[in-house]
């Protein structure tokens, strides 16, 4: 059992054997439902088959709802990252999972990444899709897979897009980083009045 | 001298009881040099008549140098900003110290901070000033004084720009907030080739 928990990320053999001395402890009822969550997990669980979400149907949530629009994808690396996006409701369009970003030196090439499922869906997609905003994540990887999807999709009549890059809300700029502050400086835009 | 220390920021009694403790024993000379550091820092530190940054002289050190882009002024809350931005490398135009963020509700308004002196220093500016770029933090405070810098100027053929808000470089969206990642999905920008 110890060995099984510490196998999970964030968790070393001592915090394994302080869940496992818990599970000892406690109801057989608490014990039986995290394992029957586990089990269901596994069984019911799936990836979406249109955007690569986590989902319990054959497509996920928000693939299904009518209210969405269509004509924007928002394509990130994890599943979880789909959930900070939406917990901001600040998009309304639909997403693509890639699975990761593109990592030569860790052996991630484009064939381990969903990018032909994304290619399919928008060559297939009613109505057409006129942005693709790339919200992988702002490090050198992300920043590469970003390039690849451009690259990629460069021939259709799509506007790729990157999320911006710069001093998070309620910054200050004294206690930014470098790289931060010129990339803030770089992606500078005009204000509306 | 304890009541003295615990007037800085960030110092509290117990901090500042041990600073007078630590001068007590340290040798006589040490004691004097930070006495006459000081006293030389209210003595020969002045604002720069120009961009109210500090400086030992009466103009300051990026105000004086020729190699600098005059056509286009980084306006900043304090002259640590302008630390911040110079050690980024990422800007070679001038800078205006503003004093701080107008903040009503404190009692500051645009009086008690530096805006006559740039607009007097636009008029005058040769080469004229093609862009001013509001580099005030991206606090609720940052953004209004931005906009009401974008009004004082909206009349002269200026283009004003704000500092881009969204993911800091090596950011992770699954940890943003979800102002940020609403900030960073409303900056995107398109992907050049």
């Amino acid at each position: 059992m110890i060995k099984a928990f510490s196998r999970m990320p964030g968790i070393g053999e001592k915090t394994a054997s302080r869940l496992t001395y818990h599970l000892l402890k406690s109801p057989a009822e608490q014990a039986f439902a995290l394992a029957e969550a586990i089990r269901q997990l596994k069984e019911n669980v799936f990836f979406c088959t249109v955007c690569h979400n986590i989902t319990e149907q054959d497509t996920c949530e928000i693939c299904q709802d009518p209210q969405r629009d269509r004509k924007v994808i928002c394509v990130v690396e994890e599943p979880s990252d789909i959930r900070a996006i939406e917990q901001s409701s600040s998009f309304r369009g639909l997403y693509h999972v890639l699975g990761g970003h593109l990592s030569p030196l860790d052996g991630i090439g484009p064939e381990k990444l969903s990018f032909d499922l994304l290619v399919e869906r928008i060559q297939k997609s009613n109505p057409p899709v006129s942005e693709v905003i790339v919200a992988t994540n702002p490090s050198v990887e992300g920043d590469v897979t970003a390039l690849y999807l451009q690259r990629l999709l460069a021939e259709k009549n799509i506007q790729i897009s990157r999320i911006a890059c710069g001093l998070p809300a309620g910054g200050h700029l004294e206690y930014a980083d470098s790289f931060t502050i010129s990339q803030a400086l770089q992606g500078r835009h005009k204000i509306e009045s």
